[in-house]
């Protein structure tokens, strides 16, 4: 595998392109290829079974596009399916989890760390396993916050409603007397300053997209395949639905020329007329 | 095709499950196979040729079930796919849009209608069509309100918050002299007491699920599909994730006995297996 190949990246929407920010910052050599499952977002409800089958196949379209390595930008992707994707790959995978919880066990004097994701990730327990790893004496608080992603794609950030729903969710929290707050979910730092007026300075907050891209870059050094000249090919993004949507506020979030409408291209894993074609029954007329 | 036959029902997810509720106090003798998509949930925000394709799949599924006719119990689903199904099917087909516009043209005396749904049934204008066909001298007011369904799956339906996002998206329909608001969401209904305390006694609320019931009486009767005997069979409950979950949602919501978790079935429109066997690469070790 060539380093100057490009870096795989996927999300199931548009909430991993947090993700890309950081990897373009901190790898500003690499070229990506991003896939925003869009036609079947949310992720955070679904089963692992159903996840790790969508993350598959996701996996197959990076690898037919020949990328050296791969980040789930997705929080409930790298809980239900990293371990699965890792013993079936030749390629580096990394997902958002590990390096999120090791940053938090790094930074809490209290030992205790809150952890907000959506319901999938909560449920699967998987930043308790990491954090217990590396020190089974810290206490993990945790709160699926589902209301926070439709919140973000409002637009409702600097909103009254919006801070008292964040109350809600992290008062119970904030009184155990965590010290660092895991933003488990990848919409969730785009709330970051209204988290950071309810927890106040006494918690760090922890941002697992950051952790991510510089622990990826650790990983493509000691695989060799960290690229030394900046690449001349654009990032491509691909999604399974709604190209344009994906492209405005992709754009308007990555910034001016990263993200072109006609580089969003849209990929589905289905094929309407097979589906037509199967139809068992006769036709009107 | 025999009057005997069951319907088929199918939605998002577990919003359809108001639609069921009142088909079985409409059609007491008729049994129902019911499928949510709940791996694909929602389908507010998706594109209408990704809505149209999850669609037509599951009217397949419902076909090789012997279903005698069909009913679209997804607003979404029903504004972006029934006239593509309807051409397509020999069954009768109805969706809940129609049903719905129909009622709130009979009920207006100001001639100002308020429409309340997803992104995806606001901005397919399908309402004010159907509003329009009836009387062009209609006003429809519109707003898409992407926070009462998960307000509504949290449980947070009589509570301070939900009232202050209810006013924040309805107070300016109210302005505008609405004397009808069309709940075009199967979760709204839901939250039907709450928005009645925010609109006050002037406006009437209608609700699709319960005009699409006695619709579809009406239709079964014309194509002599009425079942005059009460069926011995129990209803059957499809979803493609999650059969937990959904029957103790479902099971809640409908009432004693009438899904139980063994009733629950899970369907998957994609082979686990055969991705697995596409991967091009070779495994590790």
């Amino acid at each position: 595998m060539s380093s100057s190949a490009p870096i795989g990246v996927f999300d199931s929407g548009i909430g991993g392109t947090t993700v890309v920010k950081e990897l373009m910052a901190s790898l500003p050599n690499e070229r990506i290829i991003y896939f925003g499952d869009t036609a079947r977002v949310p992720y955070g409800n679904k089963s692992a079974g159903t996840v790790i089958m969508y993350s598959r196949q996701i996996v197959k379209f990076l690898l037919e596009k020949k990328v050296k390595a791969i980040v789930i930008a997705c929080n409930t992707a790298s809980a239900l399916a990293l371990e699965a994707l890792k013993s079936e790959l030749e390629v580096p995978i990394i997902g958002v989890v590990k390096p999120g919880a090791k940053a938090a066990a790094e930074v809490t004097k209290s030992n205790k760390i809150g952890v907000i994701a959506t319901h999938a990730t909560i449920n699967s327990g998987i930043y308790e396993d990491f954090l217990h790893k590396t020190d089974p004496d810290i206490q993990v608080f945790k709160k699926a916050c589902p209301l926070f992603v439709p919140l973000v794609e409002e637009g409702w950030v600097d909103d009254d409603i919006t801070r008292q729903i964040i109350h809600r969710y992290l008062d119970d929290l904030i009184e155990k007397g965590i010290d660092a707050l895991v933003l488990g979910c990848t919409h969730y730092p785009l709330l970051a300053d209204e988290i950071r007026k309810v927890t106040g300075d006494g918690i760090t907050l922890v941002n697992p997209a950051f952790e991510c891209a510089r622990e990826f870059r650790y990983l493509l050094e000691e695989n060799n395949l960290l690229c030394e000249i900046g690449q001349t090919g654009e990032h491509e993004f691909y999604v399974s639905d709604g190209p344009k949507a994906f492209a405005e506020l992709a754009g308007s979030f990555l910034g001016e020329g990263i993200v072109k409408r006609e580089n969003v291209k849209v990929y589905t894993f289905e094929n309407d007329d097979s589906v037509l074609k199967t139809y068992q029954i006769k036709r009107r007329g």
